[in-house]
């Protein structure tokens, strides 16, 4: 990834060192070089030093490899063609007249897609009880879609019955990503949704402190359940898709917390079951794996979010309307003009 | 490597940014980052801009990975710990009243060898015909001891009867430095010495053009031949170890050219095989083999081209006469400098 | 002015360069080198660079000549002595744990007076009628007090019987300027004030679009005047000085226009004179030179806007409501930080 | 001269900044910025840094006012056209192909001009017998002509009988330079030349110590005489001028040691006249002056030491021959392919 990301990056110095035949404008490039690790002293640099012979100097700096977006890419692409096509139309920069220069028009996309040629395959590892399971590709959800990649879910479909996929940060932030940006663009049909939670985060949002929340306490619990109602309720009535609620048991839950939660989701017509994988092994996840086979009998309707012509502030407002509860979005008149240019480079029909 | 390389570089950054207790001066920082890539752009740069929270500015560049002095370490390493010990002597900088530096007073060899840590084991594989080689490591001749780690050495030699080390750049550069660096270093004491040569190279150093290296030519390849010959003096006269010339032969090499090859070398007491191992597989390097197991059954008896106390100038003078058979050395003003800090900083004792 | 701004740089960094015994943070240099003209290429730079011979790296920048401090406290300073002690208090950058550095920790005064010493004298020049001016200092309104120097008031009061002081950039800004620095900070007291106004720009203020303005529109004039009446009272009722408004007559002012504004100035207790300098030369303001004679007899009771020692916050508050009758100041929290700061470094008895 | 220089530096940021019509190549910019003292901390800086709207980044670097080539150009131009002209031919750039990118080329001499419009005008001084002296212009011989004005020289040609340009850096550097570059473009042909010596420089060339100076030596002086005579023999063979030696007398010099030197060169032909004017004001330099006034009645006949059209390394052996009196001049590759880049441009005929 990494690699392939620097390429980029020496491919697009490198044209501008030749001559610039595309009239990059080097105080304009926007794709950053990338290492892998939290380094402060290159956040910001000024490069091409060394006179002449040494590059073309410029303010540049470096982002940390796993947040290059090259790593979203491959998460997103069907097969290497796939993957070349979507490199080819990655933004690095632009000219004076504000014309995108992308890979494609440096010809990089062949000679990443040949470092990434590997990189491409996903990696079959096995848990300790010896079932099989695919890691491939670890995209950050706050800035890309945050679930692991297409081709993984896809070649899993051919080997196995049922699938799991695990989406990071939440069931806001990942659920809604998988759902509206990595289901939407690859056709993906999800049939059930564990929601997964436990009694000792409830009752911490229900404001226990962290070192009482060995101690049974039903009235934080129900403060910090609408939290989680929340949560089913964006699935269930917003992505029309039937959910269950895996409590992640611990030894301090009481039966009385337990019960006050599977009431609650009761309510919203959606079932609890225990998950005592942490004790038991697979044993303990016998009953939530029942649950999710019965509800993938189930119909399920898929309804996205926001829909895919909708301006990208509408979609902005749909994502924190729906999902957020929040009660409108307002944009800065510096966010309002690039979203305004993105609509006017063709891009407003993407998923955010 | 490179992340082992650039985590000494961060946290000498951050060292500095964190106060600088050690008194480094930021402009005789002497450890350089690494990419993988040749990139123009990275070769001078300033960075820990962007203000008081983004590192301290400061005049920096990129190395190529391969070029990184941890990949020297490495390969000269015996274990985890003498891997420690000698990351941990690294000079990274100096103080602006000239005291050195080291990986250690960061304390950075500990997380660097933690990087290492699998780098460490050599890489088994096999040729065409399922013999195995170990590959390890791959530092330049050119600045560091340019053949493969210590570790796959003496693993092979617990593993295999008879053990082949290549070293790269030439009999001059790269045997000149397994010996005197490599094997001084770690007590291996090579028992024969193969070198290889080509018809074609041999008249190509006699003056024959590329397009005419096809045509038999007698008198060019005797005009060739005295670089091989010396080659040849050198291992045996120069290093005391018993050698054999392997010709690759090539199909347009003919009889008379061989003949005369094997005469000259006879004349110096080294037999000549040829190998047809392009041609024939393991087969064709039958005589080659047999005439190394021989050379195996002889005394041999390696010495050094200079001593270890040898003044630095002198270590190089003797390099010099003996090895590229130049007739003195001269050290510019700076380099005479160079050299007596570092014998001053005590490491005038170090091979060259 | 440029040079004695620089050579405080130069030597700033100069005890960075040899060995910075002072601690100071290179990244919190506050003083700007300087140039006479706005050029955009040295807004940003990194400077130091070259090695270890050349300076240290650093973010840096350069301002324009005029809005040096360097001017505001050469116009401040009552002589040599004042003006060595006021650049010893100039701070130019701060240490890693906040200490403030000043010119005088660098003992920089004498060298900076010494340049100055010249520039500290007024320039005397004639008018057209050989009336003579004194020309001296011109600090930005917008950045420091706004009028020449404290010195070349003095000279002016020693030489003649009554001395016109300008201050620029509107009643508001530099009159308040005016009074509550440098006649605060120098004991100068003034005995009225001429408010200069003209009817095309009440005009325009009152919405006449610029062509427009040659024909007579009371109503626009009467919408425009509420502004100049604002200055008027801040002058007499605000800072307690008697004050007089002069019309500069434009051809093409009707006389029903000039009434009116006769009327309302009146009603404040105000009167008008027209100034017809442009056409007549020094006749042509013997009546406004009249009524400031005539002024100069009343008393006169200067009130600062802002005591002394209220907190910057409150200084602040005074001057937009009292001055641009603002409801309130509320500052953000980074000002609030800086205004803390400053207090804490005890400048908080100091004029804004 | 400093705001003429940088005017030129922001005009030429500037240019690139608008677009870079000419393609100019920013790392082939030869105009530097200047500044009034000698700060390290300039020599090599990054400027145009600060993103989109703060210039182009490139490195750069200042000089030392009095170092500026403006410096140069204003003395050798005859009037306020000339110097537009000259200022025109200034190259301060290539571009990729490169081409040179003059002044001109910026439409920046006319702005050049109108800064410099009142430098253009020598300033009158007088000397404490009053007698007038006119002090323009000041380039360093080291790196200019070294002399002063050619208006200056032209206006006292007009005002007086006899006019004395002084050349300093020495009878080689700075003679050198008058005749060859400001006589030669100007036309102005001197009728005789005074060069200065005093007995105890001559001494400390023959080997003395500084502090025995005082103490008669005849060894030692006649040991460092051939200096002298070297100079003289210069001027009078080698340029083909009257001269005279002015002897700046010394207390301490004693009467042998003066004849010794006035032996000598009177076998050249030379006259030495004692210049007293230290001790006795111009009383001391009467027989000097009245020798002066003789060898201008004398027949003069000004030779160059090279001509226009020899090429540049003929033009440096001829002088490194005839005036420093060294073998032959060997020109390394870099300065080899300069000279001929030089002729190429159509430089070839200009002085050295």
């Amino acid at each position: 990834i990494g690699a392939a990301n620097n390429l980029l990056a020496a491919m697009l110095d490198n044209h501008i060192f030749q001559g610039n035949a595309l009239q990059i404008d080097s105080r304009r490039i926007v794709w950053k070089r990338a290492v892998d690790m939290n380094d402060r002293q290159l956040r910001y640099v000024t490069d091409g030093l060394g006179g002449r012979v040494n590059g073309v100097p410029r303010e540049d700096g470096f982002d940390i490899t796993v947040a290059s977006e090259v790593m979203a890419v491959l998460c997103l692409s069907k097969d290497i063609d796939d993957l070349k096509a979507r490199l080819a139309r990655i933004i690095v920069a632009y000219t004076r007249d504000e014309r995108p220069i992308t890979a494609g028009d440096l010809k990089a996309q062949g000679a990443m897609a040949a470092l990434l040629k590997d990189a491409l395959k996903p990696n079959l590892v096995q848990t300790l009880e010896h079932t099989p399971a695919l890691i491939h590709g670890g995209p950050f959800a706050n800035i890309a879609h945050g679930c692991n990649s297409v081709t993984a879910t896809r070649m899993a479909l051919k080997l196995g019955d049922y699938i799991i996929t695990e989406a990071g940060f939440g069931a806001d932030l990942g659920a809604e990503k998988f759902l509206d940006i990595k289901c939407r663009m690859s056709g993906l049909r999800p049939s059930a949704v564990v929601i997964v939670a436990t009694v000792r985060a409830l009752k911490h949002h229900g404001g226990v402190a962290k070192a009482d929340l060995g101690n049974e306490d039903l009235t934080a619990l129900e403060a910090g359940l609408p939290n989680l109602l929340q949560h089913v309720e964006n699935i269930t009535k917003g992505f029309g898709l039937p959910a269950v609620v895996a409590i992640n048991r611990f030894p301090t839950d009481t039966e009385a917390e337990l019960q006050l939660i599977e009431e609650k989701c009761k309510a919203l017509g959606v079932n609890v079951a225990l998950s005592e994988v942490w004790a038991k092994g697979g044993e303990g996840a016998v009953k939530l794996a029942e649950e999710v086979v019965r509800l993938c009998e189930e119909p399920s309707n898929l309804q996205f979010c926001y829909e895919e012509n909708d301006p990208i502030e509408e979609k902005l407002r749909k994502i924190v309307q729906k999902i957020y509860r929040g009660i409108d979005v307002e944009l800065t008149p510096a966010a309002k003009k690039q979203a305004a240019q993105f609509e006017a480079m063709g891009f407003g029909g993407l998923p955010i």
